[in-house]
């Protein structure tokens, strides 16, 4: 019997780093997490990962062979191949990621944001397949993008496009963690949603059971629970946060004229509450020559570990690429 | 001496057609332009530029070998080959042009729309050889706009990605040709400041000169002229056209991250009066991870026949996908 091609996608986020090996069909063959334990730096982070590796590779025996390595991260730079100055880590400078595991593994290694990893994992093996202009948007504690061109990642000159969480809002006034006012992000997210609440409890003066749960514990799911049961505030707040994206989604349609919109992360996890809302504002703000040419969705990976699928989609599509090329 | 390969550049204006034939590098070696006409049908306009294409083909002896057609017009489909209900002319539905040259000439043929030429004619010709991502805005009655991703056109799924000048200023009230209001070029655009210069001829008190001149005539020379002369009014109406395109810039390159951002068109004309304050709106609001990375320029297309190479540049572009295809 022939050995199974895998390679191996490693998602690091800000407490958990997430690893596995997986074929080409997205099966995940063995997986595993270590802390990343951000307030280390990364030399000392990356003898524990490449330790958690050789692990979980030696579990999978001789019947794998192992193709390549792609990393999906914060701040990371496909093209120069780094991780730089990532928030919640405590990595400093720029960290060429990338050659480190190259060394440790004489592997085909590439690297990009979660939401370029995303984007790829959804094309490789999720709602986009044979898709080849899409953008998947991840609305977690921030808003993420990526955006394919082509068949391809939208990298861009800087390899940073796809940063569509910082479009500013003209006239908003909510606080960034880059220090500006009015982005995106920080009213589509999960944290957004949660600001938009606490506004309202400000503003409005309905009885919601809303005003015994403080701001740390308005997740998403309590959002959304509420708004299933008819609380108005919380419907209200699916309503505002759908106006902003679709209001948004539809200028960025304009410049990239998408075949799909795939929502993706925590406050996805809303279901109609966030699709109803941000489709009917699509469709009132779409330019009429896009009408019936770009679809909302949501992605497929969602009871899946994505993260480790679309980091390991990542190197399989440059696999392809280069064998294409060659 | 052996024979210079050629292409045709086809420039489908509202008022007029111009056509040349350029060179690899440029040159154009013989053009010619009709009227287009618009209130006739298509199928009156194709014998007549066929006839004047013959024509201008004879003048050049056998010292041409003639590669392909390029055709630069308005709602022009690459992926179809068609122009779609263009505004400015009395052409009905859907109309497969490209197949109508092709048959004519049995010769290669490709359509774009103007700014998606005015693109590759840069790229090809002007300001952006060498650059793999940038964007062309064209400034003229409208705001049209080519993007380049990765070396070629972001055409998108439906082939009508780029359609910057209808991104939605929200609470802005001028109304758009398409009906809706607050679309990008109904404020940044030639229209668009002669639009600015009559409200603040309503707001304000000023005495200037241009309360002489009638909207009609309200060209962007005259604007210019007045702001160099020192008059409030028009200075003030280029720092709001400027303070509007480079807020949207900001925002553009969140999404694309061009190295170059290049300005075309009547209005880019007034060379430094727009130049400066978009360049400044633009620094202020640039996402940090940009800073540095993105250039804004002028054409270098803008004393010649730009339309002509432009379009000739989309079939030279064309020409080499396939030959390195092959």
């Amino acid at each position: 019997m022939g050995k199974t091609e895998v390679t191996l996608g490693i998602d690091i986020g800000g407490t958990t780093t997430c690893f596995g090996f997986v074929d080409r069909e997205g099966t995940i063959h063995a997986e595993s997490t270590i802390d990343t334990q951000g307030r280390e730096e990364f030399e000392h982070f990356l003898p524990r990962i490449v330790d958690g590796i050789e692990t979980l590779r030696t579990s999978l025996g001789d019947q794998i062979e192992w193709k390549g390595i792609g990393l999906g991260a914060p701040n990371a730079n496909y093209y120069r191949g780094t991780i730089e100055a990532p928030p919640n880590l405590n990595w400093k400078g720029i960290i060429p990621v990338k050659s480190h595991f190259e060394d440790k593994f004489n592997i085909p290694v590439a690297i990009t944001n979660d939401a370029n990893a995303a984007a790829l994992g959804e094309m490789k093996f999720g709602a986009a397949k044979g898709m080849r202009n899409f953008i998947v948007i991840t609305l977690g504690t921030g808003l993420g993008s990526g955006i394919v061109v082509n068949g391809d990642v939208l990298y861009g000159h800087s390899g940073f496009a796809g940063e569509m969480g910082h479009i500013l809002l003209r006239n908003h006034e909510r606080k960034c963690g880059d220090g500006r006012s009015g982005c995106l992000e920080a009213y589509v997210s999960v944290t957004g949603i949660r600001r938009t609440i606490t506004q309202l409890l400000a503003t409005r003066n309905e009885a919601t059971p809303l005003r015994n749960i403080c701001f740390e514990n308005l997740s998403g799911e309590v959002i959304s629970k509420a708004a299933v049961e008819g609380d108005v505030i919380a419907q209200e707040a699916f309503e505002y946060t759908g106006q902003i994206l679709g209001e948004k989604l539809a200028d960025v349609v304009l410049i990239t004229s998408p075949e799909a919109i795939i929502l993706f992360g925590g406050l996805a996890n809303a279901g109609n509450l966030i699709m109803e809302p941000t489709q009917r504002y699509l469709d009132q703000n779409l330019f009429h020559i896009f009408k019936g040419s770009v679809r909302l969705m949501f992605s497929e990976l969602m009871n899946q570990n994505a993260a480790v699928l679309g980091a390991s989609a990542l190197i399989w599509h440059e696999l392809e690429k280069s064998s294409n090329a060659s």
